[in-house]
Formats: structure tokens, C-alpha cells, sequence
């Protein structure tokens, strides 16, 4: 369900390499300078040879006897990710999970800020205060290309999901985040992680059975 | 950073159930009554090999020739995923995610409801209309226990998650979806999901650089 047109470093690397970040992120904010492999492997819950072989991805790093310099570090994670600078995302389908995350004030605190959602039929959505601009289809593709948007989120039913990536590759989108309940089809040189919240209660609920 | 304690089927076998679980819905909403192996892989984009491999857990099924029976094998994939009858389930810190979780009605639509959302300060929370009823964190144990609740969505800071976490689990719940940043520990008879938005932005993120 996941394809990785950048084959540099691979997908469940650059997962960790998020991890890692986050826990660099609140060492930073304790004062921390510098961190052993160790301890920054048991704070990301891994084996501290993953670490360090994720962090060869970067060529030769760290100091032996002194660790990893946590500022250092996390700059070159970021710069890896590419999120140094404010990416810009568009969401399309505002319905009951549409409008939940464009409530959500976690992107932006990430560096992705939604600059515009889209739906089949604007004036039926109920808006919250806030939020990023509305608008039909029909502006999809402008304001796709005028921005230069890279990536999407889909949040629309299944069965328009594919239609809707079809419209978002062809206007330029490499990167979507699905959530819709369906395997989309879409070229290699475009990647789709897929989130399914129902999916993953589901999946709980087989395991909490006794 | 995922733990299964029931061993039967595979974790990631579970999480295809619950994809041809959709299939299944869906060509029943359009009237099919049986669908070939092959037509089902195609729908639930994996191989008619993985496919049948996966229905072999249920023991023999399907008839040669005529394929499955549609509403048959959608009620033997919802027994063993246990979503027949509607789940419930708390949500533990009502931020901006946890508001925009409560506010998604889309899990009740998939069996499962959350009946409460706790939060450290409930007097501070802005709320929108409807939703469960909100508490105070003081009140977990006491309306875990007395609902039964086995399933739990975590929402709070990372720095707070694992301390939440262990209150569930002393209170009964079993099942863990957890939203924060942050590698849970919890017993091995305890199933932690974990989920986060920014890191699949990021992870996105990296691809389409080009």
C-alpha cells in the first residue's frame, strides 16, 4: 500500500528518523547537549544498533565517548526530512474527518500548513471559526499549480478517492496522505502513506478479544 | 513499537480482515452476492495468493468455481475482528487532536463509541456541540471499570502519554490508540496501535523531495 519512489533511505528508516527527532526535540528543551546512542535509542524505543546504523544514512557522525551533539543532530534530520521550511498542504473533502483536521492544530506546529481545503459541494460544509479558505473542485488544479503544492490529504469516501488522486497527480502532487478506506493507484514517482483510524480500532478490538 | 498478544492471526493479516471487510461492504451495496478471489485481491490490492492465504484462518471456505459468498464471509470477518456489537471506548486529552477526534463521527459508524473524553483541566476545554461527556482524569478508573472499557484513545502530550498509559492499564483497558509522539511501554497482554499525523506528513515529506 506504500510505495517509495526515493529509494535513498528507506521507508521504515526515514519513520525513525521522525522519531528520533521528536525525542532530539525534547532533550533539546531540557537543556541537553548531547546524547549517547543508547540513551537516544531507549528514549525512540529501538535497539541502539538500528540507531546507529539509521544514522549512517548521514556518513560518519557522532563522537565516540561524547555521542551525538543533540542540536547538530536534529538539524540534519530536518534537513533530511525536508521540513525546514513551511510546506504547504491542501485537504480535500471537508466532511466529519476533513473538518476534524483542519481543527487540528498539529500540522502547522510541524511545519505543514493546510493552505486550502476542497470539496464537491462548498456551501453544504459546516465551518468551525478559522481555517484555511474553502473552495470547489473546480479551483483544485489552479491553486494546485499557482502554489506549487506538493502534497494532499484525502479525506473523502472511498469511492471518489481514487478519482480525487488522479485530479491531485495531475496537477502536481507527489505526496498523499490517504485516508480513505481504499488502495489507491497511482504512479511510481508518487508516494501515498495511508491512515485509517476505524481500521486501526478494528484491529485493537481483534486483539483486546479474551 | 506494536505488540500482539493474541498470536492466531498476524497483525498484519488483521489489518487486510478489516480491508476486504470494506471490499465486501461495498460490493454488497452494489448488490454482488459472491465474489471470486481474484476480483476481491484486485479490490483489496493485494495478491489472490495473500488473499487466500489469509481466509485459510478460518478454515475452509469459498466453493470452486463460485467464489465467496459475499455477506457470508463479511460476517465471518466481523465476528473474529469482535466489531458486531458497538465497542466502547475513552479518549484520554481533549487538545486540539483529542477535540478534533471527538468531533469525527466516524468511528461510531464503525462500531465502536466513545462514551467519555478526561482531561487534566476539563474546565479549560473548549468544546463544540454533542460529543461524549467530558471529565476530570480523577474520574478515569472509577468510569473505565464501571463501563467495561477495554479500549482507549490517547491524545495528550508526549511527555504525559505514558503515565496515561499506565493508568489504563491498571483500570482494564487492553487496547491502546495512541496519538502521542511516543513509544508506550505496557504489559505484554496489552496492544498499543500508534498513530501520528506529523510523522506521516514528514515521511511524505522525504519522498517528494526531488
Amino acid at each position: 500500500m506504500k510505495k517509495s519512489p526515493r529509494s535513498e533511505i528507506p521507508r521504515k528508516a526515514v519513520y525513525r528518523l521522525s522519531v528520533y527527532l521528536r525525542c532530539l526535540q525534547r532533550l533539546k528543551q531540557n537543556g541537553l547537549r548531547t546524547v549517547s546512542s543508547e540513551a537516544l535509542a531507549r528514549a525512540a524505543g529501538v535497539k541502539s544498533t538500528q540507531l546507529r546504523k539509521d544514522l549512517t544514512y548521514f556518513g560518519q557522525f557522532g563522537t565516540r565517548g561524547l555521542g551525538y551533539d543533540v542540536e547538530q543532530l536534529a538539524q540534519m534530520i530536518t534537513d533530511t526530512l525536508g521540513t525546514n521550511s513551511l510546506q504547504p498542504v491542501i485537504l480535500v473533502g471537508v466532511g466529519n474527518l476533513g473538518s476534524a483536521l483542519l481543527s487540528y492544530r498539529g500540522f502547522e506546529q510541524e511545519g505543514f500548513g493546510i493552505i486550502g481545503a476542497f470539496d464537491l459541494e462548498p456551501a453544504k460544509v459546516k465551518r468551525g471559526r478559522g481555517g484555511p479558505p474553502l473552495h470547489g473542485m473546480e479551483k483544485l488544479f489552479e491553486i494546485i499549480r499557482a502554489a506549487r503544492v506538493k502534497m494532499a490529504i484525502i479525506t473523502v469516501p472511498a469511492a471518489a478517492a481514487q478519482a480525487v488522486a488522479n485530479q491531485l497527480v495531475a496537477a502536481g502532487v507527489t505526496g498523499i496522505l490517504n485516508f480513505a478506506p481504499i488502495v489507491l493507484h497511482v504512479p511510481e514517482d508518487v508516494t501515498v502513506n495511508s491512515v485509517n483510524l476505524a481500521i486501526e480500532l478494528e484491529n485493537l478490538s481483534y486483539f483486546i478479544q479474551t
